[in-house]
């Protein structure tokens, strides 16, 4: 039998919630699974956290991390909750970095049309990986400080040549296991923005590895355009991360929101998944949180575990959220629908 | 008799014959207002001239649109003539940089619900405008030169206090003279960048100038959601240039593309209205192309010179493009019509 360490991380606002679920998912998936067991670990992270000892990545949570197979992760953040230099608290990205979690992966899928605002899309007919670099780009100066008597600002843009092949090979490798049209889009702004014209010249050359996989390229502001009005161009979008952070959220705008969007922050020797919503704090402890974003990330997170005991548990997950959506009354209220956290939830669990 | 001169640069691709029909319609408009009339006069820029000289915008332009009331642009730059940098030819940029032009004006309006990719919307249910601010921010690098053996390339972002506080005052002027929502969204990412931190400091003391506004920010990545799920959250938006550049195509995008979306690039003494599209190489020549965001960009330019005559233009070239496009038949080929370039516009002149 073989033990998958998982450090569960719940964080803020409705995070734990939806964690909870997610574990009683697993477990649900566990119980059919043939010798392989779950270890979940719950550690402290996020605001709480901050209040409470003044450190939102305390050590002892960013070595669980470290040690476990996979890190399953909530929510965090308050936006009323900020460091004294003005910025929200978003240990994720602390982790992105020294972790080297260097592409957030967000797999964006149709799973019923109702749920998309877009004419004409069927089930499955939206389903696009994007893939973004999670370490450096725009937000690679994100620890400066503002001085409070200056007449201007600065953030930097950075694109290396490292953490550029990297994310792209990996955006070249889920395009290759897919096995859809097989195309890595790059998206870039290189008509402008010189470090878009290093980041080109880098894709291109990864893009030479991959003769079985298509390369192409499409401008940032372009792509923004042809997600709402032809998002079937698309099959793997890799781009910086302050771009793919914007696109990301539009993508997961075109099949039902954030509380249905998964996403994967990749390393090379670890990842954490969560859902691509924030901890909305409105509606924390109200039992009416969307958990699907939730159950897909730890879906993904089996898919990751490389094994294929869990490669079989990612997809039970994944069949039967399809089967849940298929009726488009199973919604929580975020979606229009009436179902709760839990209900929602048992819905999942009965469809596995 | 008031003379307005207008700098007319057509420019590349489908860029002079856009800019030909809307001569045509201002001529039209010109007959019918009493005591103006509008000087035209043609200059070279963009990739033609680049070839021809050297210089994409030449002293001359230059000192044309400087000593103009308004310069109408058609469209510049192609995709495969490049600078010896790898940058695109786009004398736009430098005419926003060396006129001061702070100001990218994007309104977005939907004229027919045939139009949007979107469902439930009709007529008129889609309406904002987004301001871009076009001098700095992640534009402000663009001309650093990349060390071919460089291992790393960066591009700065830079907000400065004077070209927010342009900017900012810009939107509340115009959500004072729309009379909508009376609604400015800053879009930022304050809760990452320090540069963004800066930039809503400064909007929320512009703000406090205009009382009789209601003011508020949304992160850049939560607006590209909220465009597609539900836009008519916002009335006029306000943010820095590279957002700008994606969050206007995105929303023109809701309205119909690029064919469909005005721009008109504003400063304290000059401005240039130029359709949003890019100069579509592909169809230039065939007659084909759209010139709707021409002849709206065209409207905007009379709105702009701020004279009650050309006031009353502008409205009568709005009036007459949402009549015709009331009929869901009259479309360019972009669009899935029939009629061409002329022939649209004929449609047009009939209706004014
Ligand atoms: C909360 C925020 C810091 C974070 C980001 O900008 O990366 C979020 O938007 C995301 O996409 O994961
Ligand atoms: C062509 C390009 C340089 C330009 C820009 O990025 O500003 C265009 O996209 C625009 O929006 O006007």
């Amino acid at each position: 039998t073989r033990t998958f360490r998982i450090a569960v991380l719940g964080g803020d606002g409705i995070g734990p919630e939806v964690c909870d679920q997610s574990v009683r998912v697993l477990r649900e998936i566990e119980s059919r699974l043939n010798n392989v067991t779950f270890d979940f670990e719950n550690h402290h992270v996020g605001v709480g956290e901050y209040r409470v000892s003044g450190n939102a990545l305390p050590d002892t949570t960013f070595a669980a991390c470290q040690s476990s197979d996979a890190v399953l992760l909530g929510a965090m953040g308050l936006p009323n909750v900020r460091y004294p230099n003005g910025k929200e608290i978003a240990p994720q990205l602390d982790l992105r970095e020294r972790l080297g979690l260097y592409g957030g992966v967000r797999p964006i899928r149709l799973f019923n049309e109702a749920d998309t605002p877009l004419k004409g899309y069927a089930a499955g007919e939206i389903d696009f990986v994007l893939v973004r670099e999670s370490t450096e780009g725009l937000f690679y100066g994100r620890d400066a400080v503002l001085d409070p008597d200056a007449d201007e600002a600065f953030d930097t843009m950075r694109i290396s040549r490292d953490c550029t092949l990297r994310v792209c090979r990996l955006a070249f490798e889920i395009a290759r296991k897919r096995g859809g049209k097989k195309k890595v889009t790059l998206i870039d702004k290189a008509n402008v923005l010189s470090s878009m014209v290093f980041f080109r010249k880098v894709f291109d050359e990864v893009a030479a590895e991959f003769p079985d996989i298509t390369a192409d390229h499409c401008y940032v502001d372009a792509s923004a355009l042809f997600l709402v009005r032809d998002p079937q161009r698309f099959d793997v979008m890799v781009t910086e991360n302050m771009f793919g952070d914007i696109l990301s959220d539009l993508a997961a705008g075109l099949v039902g929101g954030m509380g249905m969007a998964p996403s994967g922050d990749i390393g090379a020797t670890a990842a954490v998944f969560q859902p691509s919503h924030g901890s909305a704090p409105d509606i924390a402890g109200l039992g009416v949180a969307n958990p699907i974003a939730m159950h897909l990330s730890a879906a993904m997170m089996l898919d990751w575990l490389d094994h294929p005991e869990c490669k079989r548990g990612a997809k039970m997950i994944d069949d039967a959220v399809a089967k849940v959506l298929a009726d488009p009354a199973k919604r929580t209220p975020d979606m229009g629908g009436k179902l709760s956290t839990t209900e929602i939830t048992d819905e999942i669990l009965k469809a596995i």
